[in-house]
């Protein structure tokens, strides 16, 4: 007998982008295992059970929350994100066991795609050394498809690459070519050409989504201002943009 | 009165990739326009009617056919797809114009997520320019979501970039970081000092789906061979790979 775990990316908005093998890896499950995700706790909890509660048939599962080890914020980058990785997975390891029967179903909900700027993977990967466990990995839509589609804009220029980053490599290696900046809470894209193009998204495929697209020049200043002006009024904010350099 | 026309993403693999979204647009349309493929154009036909057939509830809905003009092979590649593009625009604002009544909601289905590799969304903006419309855009599961959720792997290293590519680009700029690779008809990996790490996948999401994994020395002629065999039995092949420098 072995412990199931299903790690389910459940979209990057709002329920609409759950797909149909979601749904049915859902209605599986027995134990859904959740952490505490600071400022934006609340809200996101709140979309987690609403997912479940639009898609699953006969409800009969439970929620465990699984308290969040605290990371450390100074120091090395690296040794801080793998200690911070190494502590979850032994309060994971203890939750698997202690919640889940040796049949049991358990699943981790990945905002988005499990494998985007998520360390469930990373962190089941230590599990799995202590447990005995099995794993699948439902896909999801991630914030880069909801940016693009609620811009109605290709993501590459024909036949060329793009780059996926984070708003601190976009001020350390600067701007190279058609870049998605995820996980950037200080608007890295000021430090940019103002004739670069940006595509600027928040809380997509949610009600409270926020659109703006221009240059930098131009839409960059108004961009900071929404984006302060939102994140007072919501206690949070999850946004991001495409660039492409004129 | 504006003519409305949907892109809707279906997901790169089976029809269990579409979306609760999907599923609502596939439920509003009127006429399936699509365009002729090439080899894969059997299989990708069947699975476009088996989306239809499972998601849409009250079928009232017409699919037609758009040929598709020829692609110039030789000379500029840029503009050959510039030309490609604006001789589809044409067909297609034909077409629109043609079937679908003045309140009348067409679509075209994505291939996996309308923004990536894909043309639909720059011959829309061509067709806008000469025929009435209005459209939106719904995402899709990628085949690079597809790829890291089969292998049960994180896309990107711990806050670190990853660049999507072709092999085409993979061969003229060597490998500079963690890259996905898409339209390599040529295993462009091989190119790749043989420590770097591959992750393969062909007709991901599928009953064909192909998986191998290793360093490129190790599999590198194994994913040879087997795309050689599964593309010779096929009649096409779609595959893609994550690959991280040693
Ligand atoms: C920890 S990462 C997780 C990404 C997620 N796994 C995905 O597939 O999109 C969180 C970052 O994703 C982006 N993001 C996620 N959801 C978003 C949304 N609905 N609107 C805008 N940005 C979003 C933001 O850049 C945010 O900083
Ligand atoms: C024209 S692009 C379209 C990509 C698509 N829009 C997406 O979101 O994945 C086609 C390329 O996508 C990749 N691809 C699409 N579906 C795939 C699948 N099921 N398995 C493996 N690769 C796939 C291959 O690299 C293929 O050459």
């Amino acid at each position: 007998m072995t412990r199931r775990v299903r790690v389910i990316g459940i979209g990057a908005g709002g329920p609409d982008y759950v797909t149909a093998q979601a749904v049915a890896a859902l209605n599986s499950v027995d134990v859904f295992f959740a952490m505490d995700k600071g400022d934006a706790k609340d809200d996101l909890v709140a979309l987690r059970r609403e997912v479940c509660e639009r898609f699953i048939d006969q409800p009969r599962y439970r929620f465990v929350e699984l308290a969040d080890p605290p990371r450390a914020r100074d120091g090395d980058y690296h040794q801080a994100v793998a200690d911070w990785h190494a502590a979850r997975a032994d309060v994971w390891a203890r939750a698997l066991t202690d919640e889940l029967g040796d049949d049991g179903v358990g699943a981790f909900l990945a905002w988005g795609d499990p494998s985007l700027y998520d360390s469930t993977l990373r962190i089941l990967d230590l599990v799995a050394q202590r447990v005995d466990l099995s794993w699948d990995v439902v896909p999801g839509i991630t914030a880069i498809q909801a940016l693009t589609a609620r811009h109605r804009i290709p993501l590459n220029d024909i036949g060329e690459p793009v780059l996926i980053t984070t708003g601190r490599r976009l001020r350390a290696d600067g701007l190279t070519g058609a870049s998605v900046v995820m996980l950037d809470g200080d608007c890295a894209f000021l430090d940019c050409p103002p004739d670069t193009r940006i595509w600027w998204g928040a809380y997509l495929g949610t009600a409270n989504e926020l659109l703006v697209a221009g240059s930098v020049g131009d839409v960059g200043q108004r961009i900071v201002d929404v984006r302060a002006e939102a994140r007072a009024r919501h206690g949070w904010i999850m946004d991001t943009y495409l660039l492409r350099p004129a």
